[in-house]
């Protein structure tokens, strides 16, 4: 098993990705997801290099990602007029982009307020309104745009990111990015899986609440950034305390040493943190935890087709 | 593979298992590990059963535990005088057994100033006076004693306890202890199969640094607790500022939830907790990632003969 970041020379890259929407959509109440991804194809190649067994209909996958990077997470004022919704949030991601950012990361469920008692009247087709403003701005913009998550309609049928199962992996020359959706945070098996495939930044979209959100938040981000010598990432809506859900906020980026670099109160605000790929390698030899694993004792193993 | 606390129902439990002293040792500087019992062994059954297959001499052992205890933990002075160190950590043990402490921890390199130059000076035999005295101590007090480490000679070789390749599993029939040393802490597999084993609580005797003692100490245990929903306690020596190794101090027991249920200063002290495995029931009930993980995409392997 390989415990070292891989090499990845071998494999094929595409510096030419400028940008991408990433959507998981799972079945509301019974989990059943897949990924789609949106954007201007004609000459930016999405390429899925792997893809694990799905049960549920998650998956695993890696595409090409940026080198070195601004991130910006935007910790969005989630109201009920999804128009609304949508244009700020636009405008938040023109203004991050203005700011060098190139990957930006929306929250979890951004148009649409938090509850599944919502999802008839804001779940939508994809594509439709939310992702092509979404596409259009990545585009515009020339970013990565991790597009959180939306109430999907698809067949009759509604649909969610749903906690636990969905995660994915962009991957780049440079840098790979792994990507989960809010309670995936708390399988430390995912980043485990993340960082023997080399990611280097991790980012979870996500809305925990006010018990869960003191309580683990930020412990569950440093945790799994101290442990697989990563960057961690989590954006959050802000806080409306007269929301049924009301999001703890708080949006992150955390070091591979643990350290908080950046941290939002509970405000909407835009969260922004340069992500340096010589730290994450000095830290890996400072502390050589990947080479010292005993992996004739354990070893955490994707499962793969 | 086990993701839920497995039935012990089947297996064999000593209760009259009343009490051992653990003793691990490394070859130093080259791993080579072993693992000693000691104490009283006619009428206190210690039982090997499982050993997972050693490299560099390395065990995973499970032997039978108590069930509901109290904890605690001896935050020792460390002293140049060993028989000072020794008297000092029997006294110290004896008042937390007065206090009603069944499974009791000394910490990392207790009878000896922390570093591979004292190693020659302080080294003994095993069985010898320090692990004599602790199994007195250990029988009269009628407790589990952990003895952290010591400096060991054996045929003309010095042996340390050595981070990162030493693990056990005390296992009793209503609760089961895993313990690592210090740097063990840094490797999430090995908690990982400590709580696919069932274990409820771990225990790392262990002396991290000024640099990584405020970076991860209480990060690493709070990660461990909230990741695999156990108690995780660690036994560090007290602080001495004119040592040539400053411990970090600190001795900590942390929840199940990842709370800090009680934490020593720098200074040496008992820190002490009742262990509640309801407590670890309820918890893995309100968030049950245990039956929720994805073994479909990832799990962490024991390897076994």
């Amino acid at each position: 098993m390989m415990m070292n970041p891989p090499d990845l020379s071998s494999e094929p890259c595409h510096p030419d990705l400028l940008f991408m929407v990433l959507y998981a959509r799972v079945t509301f109440p019974l989990p059943e997801s897949r990924l789609l991804m949106l954007g201007e194809l004609s000459h930016h190649v999405i390429m899925i290099l792997k893809q694990l067994p799905r049960r549920n209909g998650s998956v695993l996958l890696m595409v090409t990602a940026l080198a070195a990077f601004r991130l910006a997470l935007i910790q969005l004022q989630v109201s009920s007029i999804k128009s609304d919704n949508l244009t700020r949030a636009c405008g938040l991601v023109r203004k991050a982009a203005a700011q060098g950012a190139k990957i930006v990361s929306l929250p979890e469920c951004f148009n649409s307020p938090y509850g599944t008692n919502y999802f008839p009247e804001y779940a939508e087709k994809i594509p439709g309104e939310s992702t092509q403003k979404l596409s259009e701005v990545a585009k515009e913009c020339s970013i990565y745009l991790i597009g959180g998550s939306i109430p999907e309609e698809d067949s009759g049928k509604l649909y969610n990111t749903h906690p636990g199962t969905v995660s994915y992996m962009l991957k780049g020359a440079y840098c790979r990015v792994g990507l989960g959706i809010c309670y995936d945070i708390r399988f430390a098996e995912l980043a485990q899986v993340y960082a023997q495939r080399g990611c280097q930044l991790l980012v979870y979209p996500g809305a925990f609440n006010l018990t869960t959100g003191p309580a683990h938040w930020e412990l569950l981000q440093r945790g799994r950034a101290v442990d697989n010598q990563v960057y961690v990432a989590t954006a959050s809506p802000a806080r409306d305390d007269k929301a049924s859900y009301v999001a703890w906020g708080h949006s992150t980026v955390v070091s591979p040493w643990g350290e908080v670099l950046a941290k939002a109160g509970t405000e909407e605000t835009i969260v922004y943190s340069d992500i340096d790929l010589e730290k994450v390698a000095e830290i890996r030899q400072q502390i050589p935890i990947f080479s010292q694993k005993r992996s004739d004792l354990y070893a955490v193993e994707a499962k793969k087709p």
